[in-house]
């Protein structure tokens, strides 16, 4: 007998919002996916703590018995400075800024990013695909959201067609949205002026001759839509339905929104059973972002080199002080907290020494 | 003035056999391409041997001032159990025998290897790109080879056709083979059926219907031919004709010959100005080998557990040990060897704290 018949688990659902029993699509087989960084500059401090969450979830279910295929990609394409598909290519950008070939950027901070995971013993998951891995993938996907009509090509770029879509399926179940609202929302922006409707997404985006990052296409050369990489790289290695789907709060609309209409588009059936979504983080009570000045890099944490840090806090005192929070609360950060929580893993891993566990 | 202009450095090139003086087509940078391993095992010896040569030839040569871009690839499809471009693909062979998805094997030996880099000092590359992740790359560069009718399509495989590249080209400079020899002392396989010639190989390689790794092609799905992916990358990262190519002595033929047709056949000049060749290893005396008994991995050498081995060698005196032998020599494992070089190494590194250098 599996331990996972004996401990029954429970997940808060961001699909209907409630507590629900977790039972798999084909036990004792977990397929768990994990939205993964886009390598252009240092993995910070939120990501983290999503990456810690979900590392938790990959060794809890493996360890009540399921065999958990755990896919968590790397976004080394696609991912533009605006999220609603619009800008440049952060990437691209990036390299542009650091003098550098795209895929060295990618090299760099891939590299950085599994370097903090050691660090902060984050297990490696059971795939990391990428992006530029599954352009092949990724444009077959585009054509079959093109033949069911979901999609229309505008000068070499395609757009998901929300309106279309919204005839024949739901959209915003996830996030809550309503359609209506969101465009009333929406300033019609520059570029969207291809988009029948501003709520429309690029899942294939037309690329001008000066762009670097850039694959041929039916539709002429260009760079996967960013949403569509999770969509192509979750049913490669999960199918077309899988059980649970998880990052931080600020992907569910748009990035995990559109992924539950590609599939729909592509396959006719919502590809997740269970959306898991990490809360942000704070710091003395406001909210961490770069504008404030009052977010720190993981290793600028670890070695104490802030301005809001007191001292240096070790990478396990550090993990011990998230997991003490539930990964879907807000997490804040102060020199009381995390000095708290050293402690309390100084006498945890004492405590374990003296009783002969391993800690 | 960079140090470079006041040392000149020497490269014995596998092209000429000779040793000449090192001009980089556009200094001060360099571009140097080495192969990486294909994850479809724990790396072995050899394999460290080489990524150490290229490891100290990219730190000497930015050490001096050159800005070198040094590409070494994951081979993660395409590579099949037979050197000739027969029999199956070697990750995909690898995940039958565990039950693992075939990039499954691919993140748990790739992780792998990183980890013995990290161990063995051994610096990240520049870029590190896969086969995976550049099927359209290779798609195109098949279908530029055919354009220039360098190869021919049989049942959804693309043959490169050697016979017809000689006519225009020469074909074996690198590895000093002759054609006719080859074609003679080459035994007709069956699967060699759809090939005009015996020393044709594969540049795309048809899959049957039970194969997990497979792509959408023009001729079909299929995997690419293995020497593809190197010529594909290399052009894309580092041009079409780059300064140097390092790998192992035993890629020699067919691998690097191979690359140097594919690129002549598809752009029409040779890619690269200087190729190196790392030598392999012995044991005692004896040619390293699996089936001999005498072959040991990383991890065994650091743990000290094999029959062969006294005790355990310090990663950092292994690497000091291989350094001392010149790479292109054929270099010896013995445990009187390695232990001179522990002392060595514990010489120079006391040396170097006594003398306020940092070991």
């Amino acid at each position: 007998m599996n331990l996972f018949e004996l401990y029954p688990v429970s997940i808060t659902n961001s699909l209907s919002g409630r507590k629900e029993l977790f039972t798999p699509i084909n036990p004792p087989f977990v397929g768990l996916y994990s939205c993964g960084p886009t390598v252009y500059n240092e993995v910070h401090l939120g990501n983290l703590r999503t990456f810690t969450a979900f590392d938790v979830v990959f060794r809890y279910l493996t360890h009540i018995g399921y065999k958990v295929r755990y896919v968590r990609n790397i976004t080394d394409a696609g991912h533009l400075t605006n999220d609603a598909g619009e800008g440049v290519d952060r990437i691209e950008e990036r390299a542009k800024l650091e003098r550098l070939e795209p895929m060295e950027v990618v090299q760099k901070y891939t590299y950085g990013f599994h370097e903090v995971c050691r660090i902060f013993n984050i297990l490696p998951p059971s795939v990391e695909p990428t992006a530029t891995g599954h352009i092949v993938e990724q444009i077959e996907m585009v054509k079959k959201i093109l033949d069911n009509g979901f999609a229309y090509e505008k000068n070499g770029s395609v757009y998901f067609d929300v309106r279309k879509f919204m005839k024949k399926h739901k959209y915003g179940e996830l996030s809550g949205r309503n359609i209506d609202d969101l465009l009333e929302g929406t300033r019609e922006l520059d570029a969207q002026e291809e988009k029948k409707n501003s709520v429309d997404f690029a899942i294939w985006k037309a690329v001008t001759p000066s762009h670097i990052q850039r694959w041929p296409s039916p539709w002429g050369d260009g760079i996967p839509g960013w949403h569509l990489e999770c969509s192509a790289m979750g049913t490669k290695y999960l199918g077309k339905e899988f059980d649970i789907h998880g990052g931080g709060m600020d992907l569910k609309f748009p990035h995990h929104e559109c992924e539950v209409a590609q599939s729909v588009g592509a396959y006719g059936k919502a590809p997740v059973r269970y959306w898991m979504h990490s809360n942000m983080l704070t710091v003395n009570g406001e909210k961490m972002s770069k504008s404030k000045g009052n977010s720190f890099l993981p290793r600028e944490l670890f070695a104490g080199e802030h301005p809001l840090l007191d001292k240096a806090y070790s990478p396990m005192s550090v993990r011990f002080f998230m997991l003490q929070s539930h990964y879907s609360s807000t997490l804040d950060f102060s020199n009381e907290a995390l000095g708290a929580a050293e402690k309390g893993y100084r006498k945890l891993s004492a405590a374990s020494y003296k009783s002969g566990v391993k800690g």
